[in-house]
């Protein structure tokens, strides 16, 4: 996984849905490639295996339900998001949350298949134990400010600095993001300013009326 | 919903991940074209959008976990299933089993959209408490029998047969279908004879070598 | 099961915790004595022992997770609620929403042991779904009233009558009675009138100052 | 908390059952009296409040469903666990396993109660996520020996001893118990002997005949 980064989660959206989901994401391609930064988008599961044929920058699943493909009716399997030509996936997001357990198994066998694997918490200690399991990155999301369009970067710095205090101690290799209520490239800067090393946002880019332009903004701060 | 149908399941299965969901959803495509008759097929949640896009045949959704679109990572919503041109959705099945209260309301919303609507249950009372929820039909699947080879429709004809009775008492504008362990038209043909619309199928189909000779295989009884 | 019946339900309340649930549940044994009614306490699952030998009252388990007693830690049996001397069990409150196919085993089985077995849904037609699986009465108790003070015998009149008829109508053997926002002596009556066979109710009892007061105005409805 | 300990969890055991559970209970206490050693009995949920009232030797509730007391029907409050008198909680027994993010929010809240707090997890690094959050003591418990009666202390000591190493390393304040095939004092002897604390076990202790005598030899090896 390549650092800085800035990952777009499509969530459920209705804006994201079908046919637009490839659009956004031709959009975050033409941003990386203009900007020379790495953007990773993670499209709802129905478009995965769609938007994964589209585009050569970084798709990730939004979540998994089960490590191995198999018998599972409407699970979503880690084995078929390498299969979907994906490369990474987006593990415990507050929407989304996992077992410990679970947790425990999905990220070394994530990592086993090659995959960027992106854990995330809501607060330092939480991301600590996430960390403890080996992922590629966490990222600190506190849950009260997602969606908010209060950025965790402005309103809880302390926050992000703890996590990324703290982790860095015990966990050196994992790396630290962090989201939560990101609406503009002063947002990233300020996050990256704090010692992460990426930013996870959704809606920001999802509804924007010009995904482009607005993917581009958000990305300039990447650019070193 | 039209009947007599043959639903495949395509499950979480290697054998349909990525570019091959859309090989099978072809093979359907071309024998229901040839023989005249209903076959849907019900990809994976991550191949959706892709084989939707791929097939005018009936496209179904293995499952939903919320009726709405939005802040949802890594759900999978009702309303997004019309969103990527699928038509309709199973629920419940005994692998990816729904609250009552759940079904409750994502019944009435699929058909409000307009979605076909496939609601599996174990056995005949399940069966009817399903029904009573109005979904377009009711797969009675004992779990015992799903992925054994044993074909419902011979180990145990009198669970469809009082499925059949209990339902068509009650709710008669509900058809039932059925399904577990189905490999052979022969046992599609016993499944028709006890009184079902239908039969929900998976790896019969799916793991088949050759897809599209094992479903004019599987789909033929279906021709009257 | 007798009726009616008035249930007091103690949730996981603090003013039920402990040495009060077995007070609370005094109160109600003395107000059914006095009054000759029929009244049961369903206390939580920390206290359901200590209650269960404590009066002579019916009292129910608020839910179960699994059918059979044994290695399941953390989990409340079935078979564990008649072992404690408990006589009845409510399933599917809008708080422990259970799968229909938990339900679909959990409530034959129940029966089976002897035990009464409520079951609440949300609306009519999911009541009906409920009734469908045999249980000694189902709950109809629209969630956005619970805990508000606003009776549904009052403020959702319709909701009650159009589940009495529809019980009534497939699976008369099944019994309705209602709940949420109950919290006087007269949305008791209110709620009997619409023909109900009794009341669901929680904190107009546990957290009234003069518990046996209390219970006494809310059950007097149900002398004939 | 006190070290080391015998912990004795009754699952949903029959033999547990109702005042069961307060016989089994007493003979613990009885032991730890007579060999002067910690012991502390996990009543299933069923009994907490009773056995709590009975006995003078810590309780542990066998997990939590929620952090407060309050409207929760058929849910465990840590609040309550607190009110009904007993003195601990096990939290994400392998049998109940929980959401790391519930963990997050569990653990510190426990802690501030003034409960023990044991955690169980299934290998070395679980356990080292698991001691980030902070609990009195992690317990390591391979699933795959749960009530085989293979102990982990003698099939599968390198498990033990790697969490050992690795949470002391990280987070010494947290002690390290184990679990899983426990059947003797032989068996208890050898996890002390590999650096633990203490033992979580359950049906050596509350299926045996003499449930006093079995618990003294189990005991017996945490007399210094």
């Amino acid at each position: 996984m390549k650092f800085p980064i800035l990952i777009i989660n499509f969530k459920s959206y209705k804006e994201a849905a079908g046919p637009r989901a490839v659009e956004i994401a031709k959009a975050a391609e033409r941003a990386a490639k203009e900007l020379g930064v790495n953007i990773a988008v993670a499209p709802n599961h129905f478009e995965l295996a769609l938007v994964a044929q589209s585009v050569e920058i970084p798709v990730y699943a939004q979540g998994v339900d089960v490590e191995s493909a198999g018998a599972y009716t409407a699970h979503t399997a880690l084995e078929n998001v390498k299969e979907v030509g994906a490369s990474g996936v987006i593990l415990n997001h507050s929407e989304a949350p996992l077992r410990l357990n679970d947790l425990g198994r999905f990220i070394p066998k994530a990592r086993a298949l090659g995959l960027d694997v992106v854990t995330c918490a809501p607060d330092p200690r939480t991301s600590l134990a996430a960390a403890a399991l080996g992922p590629s990155a966490v990222a600190v999301e506190p849950p009260e400010l997602i969606g908010t369009g209060k950025a965790v970067s402005k309103y809880k710095p302390e926050t992000v600095v703890e996590t990324v205090q703290l982790v860095s101690k015990h966990f050196p290799d994992v790396a630290v993001i962090t989201g939560a209520g990101i609406e503009s490239g002063e947002d990233v800067e300020a996050a990256l300013r704090l010692g992460t090393k990426g930013v996870l946002l959704a809606s920001a880019a999802v509804k924007a009326k010009n995904h482009y332009q607005k993917i581009m903004e958000l990305a300039k701060p990447l650019v070193r």
